[in-house]
């Protein structure tokens, strides 16, 4: 079963009080397909400018992702640029260029439209809702979204969410949306919104899921040293679908251990810029991941 | 087996953007003992002036705490009156009464001198290292504190973390002993202090345990509304060391279930105002949130 990525394919400038990274490769679909090769082969839908390194398409495919459905436009990548205070958790836009992504509207190929599983990472919520028009039947689809499009697009984001099965937010968000700064209480409110599961990720206190069978509690791997959180969220979601996506039996029954190997390659993706760290991880190095966070939550 | 608890025994006055409630029973000593007394027998070790309501001496008694070592001295009780903003991570104090609890100093009972668990509640850290020095061979002592007295008697402080088992602080605290903003990175500079173990409150978001046998990430029970966490962590650490005290076996051994009755209790402490709601919860509401928390975590 297979994995389809639609978002956004970016270049980031990222400053933190400790570094500066010009034009680095972001976006959600890059961190959230990255995350997913781990498990699973995934099919990226985006756009990329004349502009986009040659070395970012050679890193797709070392990851085995699929780019057929990369399309590359006359004009500039989506470029962010954003600098983070000392505690890591404000982070100001300094610049965006939305460039080719602006008026990019893709039509999937026959066999992407028939993948399963569908990860509608953070973009536009017209575009994710373009790219769920044309998907047949699928098993299991997941939005994310981000702050901005709460304030800019709220009323498509509102319809998007009567679409799918699984909505990830984090927690600001979710208090954006709902206007209710608890957690606990703004989770059965936006499931009133249309998804039967719900995501609420909360940077270095993990993330809690609820559906069906109740909430999950999930822990984030607790880590000594932040150097960029972009694209952890991305990645988050990404590692979770991918899971998925490589596991036999039911959503349901998978959802939870997806969620912590979303934890864990959120983890490697916060330890350096960009993608920096994240692709230099191996399977095994996740694997242990995985295995230290089961001992520390086990009592 | 069986726990000494000393701490402040206070008279709280407590305003939230919706509620304002007058001289409740309140102080560490009080939230812990009554937290404690779910688990075990709590013997109690504080100071109440003339004014101390009877009600709350009756309180006690029904909660089966021992108030052989309950000061009734001339003078008032100490009285702390603090508001809270809507948000409930934010409070401020308005008015601090020391009364009895300033020149304070408990000779124990050669039985209480005896007892095997020690919980050094937050209150003064001399106060703390008199009792402590009292205490004959204890298994296992716990000393909480406050940002107040890492502001005014540092070297005291860090006296008593040689002396001690296991530390409990809040993350803000954490950050303020050893400089450090990253609760993972704090907590090894925590342990270069003294405590084998190093406990971090993280309110909502649960607690971290770092001990010889690597860390325990511990959920908080999730709650809708919080009416006011006054207490809480006072809580926290009287339904864990109640806990404790009631187990056979090592601490080791029983330190993580210990922290899940903690948060159990805890969350019921935040759900009214002072010990109004704690002293209405019944053993089977205790182990069912345990239950809950138990299922909210697996994967």
């Amino acid at each position: 079963m297979s994995l389809l990525v639609v978002g956004t394919t970016a270049l980031d400038s990222i400053k933190t009080p400790w570094a500066e990274n010009p034009r680095l490769l972001g976006g959600s679909a890059s961190h959230a397909a990255v995350a997913a090769s781990f498990f699973t082969r995934p099919h990226l839908v985006g756009a990329v400018g004349d502009d986009f390194p040659r070395k970012y398409i050679n890193l797709y495919h070392r990851h085995g992702i699929d780019l057929q459905g990369l399309q590359q436009l006359s004009g500039q990548t989506f470029h962010w640029s954003g600098e983070y205070e000392v505690n890591m958790n404000n982070r100001r836009t300094l610049d965006t260029v939305l460039g080719v992504i602006e008026n990019f509207s893709p039509t999937l190929s026959a066999a992407h439209t028939r993948l399963p599983y569908v990860l509608l990472a953070n973009c536009a919520p017209d575009l994710q809702a373009n790219v769920l028009d044309q998907m047949k039947r699928p098993k299991f689809v997941v939005a994310d979204t981000m702050d901005l499009w709460l304030n800019i697009a709220r009323p498509a984001v509102l319809k998007l969410l009567k679409r799918i099965d699984c909505f990830v937010l984090n927690d600001s968000e979710a208090s954006q949306l709902v206007e209710e700064d608890n957690v606990v209480a703004a989770i059965p409110r936006i499931h009133k919104l249309g998804p039967k599961y719900v995501i609420v990720k909360k940077g270095e206190h993990g993330s809690v899921l609820s559906g069906p069978r109740g909430l999950f509690i999930a822990p984030a791997y607790p880590l000594k040293k932040v150097a960029d959180p972009t694209g952890a969220g991305d990645s988050f979601v990404g590692g979770m679908m991918g899971y998925l996506a490589s596991q036999k039996g039911s959503v349901e029954k998978n959802l939870r251990a997806g969620i912590v190997r979303g934890s864990v390659t959120a983890s490697f993706c916060c330890e350096d810029f960009g993608l920096k760290k994240t692709t230099k991880v191996k399977n095994p190095d996740i694997a242990k991941r995985v295995r230290e966070l089961t001992k520390m939550v086990n009592w």
